[in-house]
């Protein structure tokens, strides 16, 4: 974690509060949260991901200069940032997909140009695990996973308590296990990773698939590609269309055999999964857990929960708040 | 970790000793360890794991209390122990495979009743990578993964620095990773599972498949399924026998594949690589390394070694020997 100011509060009650910013490929959110965990506002900016990076820092400066202008007795104590693609040691974005912002975006440096406070960054994925941990369905617990099933599947392991990195600040990339050798081309460069299957646009793929090797009538023939959302499949599913269900089916079964491997490796308390596919619920839900049950190794039985995020898409900001208390804290014990 | 008696060393330092027990199926393993990693003295026993439990505590009862006399101005400070099953919670073995002593075999009682010293037991796999740790190619690491290819496959994580053990202490078992959800059955009720294929017992079958399959001459040809050791097969591999190759080639055609999933997860420094099977050499280790690196995620290329360990079947004890110098410094540090 980068803190480029000292993180320095005299102490912490339930009413500190931090900046958390969550930024998206589409949406950016920046919110004032307390370390009790409620957000006092939210607002939302477009990210337009594919116009110059200074273009994003002017409108983001408008919301933060709004912000302190209004913190008056309560000053936040640090910022916190969730990106994709983040290295939280440099305190960059490095190639995020998807943006035309440059091949490394000094995020930090940035934001604390604009607001002279401790500014903490992590990925998106670490930070959704730290928001779980601190204020969602984990809370207090020591070892789990979180998979996040949108665009892509991204993921955040907890482990002893702490944010799993690795020796390169990498660890955690469970949208690239193999599924199959010679499988789909992911993005990547690889074939057959874990999200070519198991995210919204994975199953979007899976659904094709199926138009192509399959004659039963369904809905979704008369959709295009592009315009086959997550909704319109899980809609699809529970109004009772057989191939909608059986995509379903499919991505539980390949998702639930790469969960019964991570619980080997990790022997986790709980899978936390949020995302566009974690909408449609029990269609997703109910096969998902029995497909890793049915391959979990004899001792991991019946031990391994599997729960859906309380946190909407407005909450995306509890992730970066709860990396900037984390730090905070830290500061405090040191 | 299990001690029942508080673990108090005034000081540590180079010279100071523990006993170290490795328990296997076959043999069991004595030693006395220095701090510095030196072995001053290892008895070895024929575990007799078929024939009751009280026998093998008698003979281990013997050589202890040769010990304990002449241990003289040097008394050992604990005793470290690895075994297969091992519950460092319950300091029990559980139903441990191929043994003939009972469902729970209470291992720590029973040594502390023969020498009344802090006893610390750990699985064999974590007692492993605790050893390379503290003594071996591993030193000083913070993230790295262990894979014991013997007759299984075993292996222990370190992450952070510490062993990784997971919600119920049963993190690691990467044996039982899924290789292909119908592949080989396994002794632990699944199907596929990656010791089936990695493992002295997995390249057998790998042989006998290829026996079946193929038709080109093979010296293995000539000896059967139970008298296929991976002596012979290393050996036949190394005259340039062409069935023997291509089991190896297989071998770590797979075994790297799940070694890029392991990588996908933990994003460690480096694999210690041991067991019979490890023997082969390059044999292994060159398509292993190629096999990885081909399906890692673009973000770990070129960064995670291949490392064979140094400890021969006679330096099993600096396995436990480490578990204990661990649980002293834990002690002294609180």
């Amino acid at each position: 974690m980068n803190a480029a100011n000292p993180v320095n509060p005299a102490t912490l009650n339930p009413d500190s509060r931090v900046v958390a910013i969550d930024i998206g490929g589409t949406l950016t959110k920046i919110g004032l949260v307390q370390a009790s965990g409620t957000i006092l506002e939210v607002e939302v900016l477009e990210t337009h991901a594919r116009q110059p990076f200074a273009r994003f820092k002017d409108r983001l400066a408008a919301v933060l200069g709004r912000m302190r202008q209004q913190s008056g007795q309560q000053p936040p104590l640090a910022i916190g940032v969730g990106a994709p693609n983040a290295s939280a040691e440099a305190g960059t974005m490095v190639t995020p997909p998807n943006f035309g912002w440059g091949p490394e975006i000094p995020l930090v440096r940035t934001i604390q140009e604009i607001w002279d406070l401790p500014v903490i960054l992590t990925n998106d994925a670490n930070a959704a695990a730290l928001g779980e941990f601190r204020f969602g369905v984990a809370r207090g617990m020591q070892h789990f996973v979180t998979l996040t099933l949108g665009t892509g599947l991204g993921s955040g392991i907890i482990s002893h308590g702490k944010l799993l990195t690795g020796h390169n600040g990498m660890a955690g990339e469970l949208g690239h296990l193999n599924v199959y050798p010679e499988g789909r081309q992911c993005n990547c460069g690889l074939k057959g990773c874990l999200e070519t299957y198991a995210s919204v646009t994975g199953i979007r793929r899976t659904i094709s698939e199926l138009i192509a090797e399959r004659t039963e009538p369904s809905a979704l023939r008369g959709v295009s590609f592009e315009q086959l959302t997550g909704a319109a499949i899980s809609r699809a599913a529970l109004e009772g269309d057989r191939l909608a269900l059986e995509a379903f089916r499919i991505t539980a079964e390949i998702l639930g055999i790469k969960m019964a491997d991570m619980v080997a490796h990790l022997d986790p308390e709980a899978f936390v999964i949020s995302g566009g596919l974690s909408q449609a619920g029990d269609i997703l839900l109910e096969p998902l857990q029995a497909s890793m049950e049915r391959k979990l190794f004899p001792v991991y039985r019946g031990k391994v929960k599997v729960l859906v995020s309380a946190h909407g898409s407005q909450e995306a900001v509890l992730g970066p708040a709860a990396l900037a208390f984390a730090q905070l804290e830290a500061a405090l014990e040191a």
